[in-house]
């Protein structure tokens, strides 16, 4: 019998990636839709297996062409139950059983996973993790998600909470608040929005910066312009980046020492600062991490994009 | 066929446990050998093989009685390739086939892994782990080991240093000299030798404390001696057991986060504090920890004492 395709699906909170995948992962056709939680799950549901069957009709692609369905959603998620514990993001879902909504309303079997787990099996698979038995992704969004390979697989944990590698204490007294209700987490330092906070800080401390200007100019400050500003000179920027570099490289050499990677990959919006980011991180993580631990890693950025959910999801579902 | 017996073996640096155990992890005869460095690998194999086979004799146990050996020994090793890369404590073993030397020398398969994962792949089996599918195994004694369990597997890393727990930096800036070469690493503090060391640096203080006069006294401070001043009520002692387990909740919760555990086994020397220990270390483990990981977890003392690295062992013989 022929290896069938998969479909992977990649839930976020502002739109529903899809993707018509080979067994072998390669994209055949992928689209998206918005998401809409005014219906809650079954409303979310509907519109997702709607769509499936359109631009199936569309290629001229019947059911049975495909194998099954992998999904990702960003919440705390159980594989082995196929219950979406709780999701804020996305209408704040409580205890949905999500495989089996989606399998009924679909006809296929269907697993589903955390989004940023979905992602790292992604990278892994098809893109800059290589196919690494042991491997840390963790993307620099608007959070800090993260996902674990080890052993070869995909680390699940015991109650949806696995790499959530965003929420490592890096300040144990004081710290931002997050959202999480705790204080001093990576991602309240670490992430696009923590990496901007940094710029605002200093502006209102009335620091001396090329920044300021830009903020007065235009209310707003990204972490893009931070590290275009400190490849500028600035100072203040130089100082964040390197405080950036310094908590990550901590953080990311605590879970090298624990995992024994021989990848890390690095993706979202921050990653786009490429080697401005990766040389002073792997610089700050070889200080704090073990030397042979570190001898066996290498720091590569994420290279499939907004891709790696979807490819990761038809990962799960071919499984 | 029945299932066979296998052959635990647990290498330390003082002395060799051995043990044959069932096919279901119950220990028929447990034995050990002092520990001789000056014969090298091979004069240390020669030792094993020959108590094996006396023992079997003693025993009226033929060598077709046994499936196969696992061996644990204290160093970098990798399971895949069979090779002790780097042992530091049994006469600075480097790059060691010892799976083929043991092989060699006793006609079975040899299976090898670091001490401190066996330990923890012993409790998960047969010990305090019952069997939990995601495990932390901490060995709080004269430094810290580690072990892991994800997805009901042992994890194994790329270079043999997989779940170097003790190792994690938890003081970023300043904190004491590891015998790893950096400082910082939990290890410095939450070890029993650290824990006594920050009883001796509060006397050479001056801080006013019982501990003294014991130490004027016997010339020594133990970990237990700081335990059980503690719970007469001198401050001193009272601060250290504060900050060892506010320093261990923080590393554990860290790593709590990455694995998202149902069992943490807590061993070594300093765990027969039991409840002192275990208590306060809860309480801030579920300070820096998130809600939903904590409310997975269960902290439990360690059952198996110094069988666990043969038990562990065996079972990894069994695989």
């Amino acid at each position: 019998m022929e290896q069938q395709n998969v479909i992977g699906i990649d839930i976020g909170g502002t739109t529903v990636k899809l993707a018509f995948v080979t067994y072998d992962g390669e994209i055949i056709h992928k689209w998206e839709i918005p998401t809409v939680v005014e219906g809650g799950p079954e409303g979310m549901v509907e519109d997702i297996a709607t769509s499936i069957r359109n631009e199936q009709r569309k290629l001229d692609l019947s059911h049975e062409d495909f194998k099954g369905i992998g999904a990702g959603a960003p919440g705390y998620i159980s594989l082995e139950e196929g219950i979406v514990y709780e999701a804020v993001n996305i209408g704040g879902w409580k205890d949905v059983p999500l495989s089996k909504l989606l399998g009924e309303a679909t006809g296929y079997n269907v697993r589903i996973e955390n989004d940023a787990n979905l992602a790292a099996l992604g990278e892994y698979w098809k893109g800059a993790g290589d196919k690494a038995e042991d491997l840390l992704a963790y993307t620099l969004g608007t959070g800090v998600g993260g996902g674990i390979i080890a052993n070869g697989e995909l680390l699940h944990g015991a109650n949806g909470t696995v790499a959530e590698l965003g929420h490592m204490t890096v300040i144990a007294n004081g710290g931002r608040h997050c959202n999480c209700g705790r204080t001093g987490c990576l991602e309240t330092e670490a992430s696009a929005t923590g990496i901007a906070r940094s710029a605002l800080d200093g502006i209102e401390q009335g620091r001396s910066t090329s920044l300021k200007e830009q903020y007065d100019q235009s209310g707003e400050i990204s972490a893009r312009d931070v590290f275009e500003a400190a490849a500028d000179g600035d100072e203040l920027a130089k100082e964040i980046i390197d405080h950036v570099t310094n908590v990550l490289g901590l953080a990311i050499s605590n879970m090298a020492i624990a995992i024994n990677p021989s990848k890390i990959v690095i993706g979202g919006g921050v990653s786009k600062a490429g080697d401005q980011l990766l040389e002073p991180l792997r610089s700050k993580f070889d200080r704090f991490t073990l030397q042979r631990t570190g001898s066996a890693v290498e720091f590569v950025i994420a290279s499939l994009g907004n891709d790696a959910g979807v490819i990761g999801a038809a990962y799960l579902a071919r499984q």
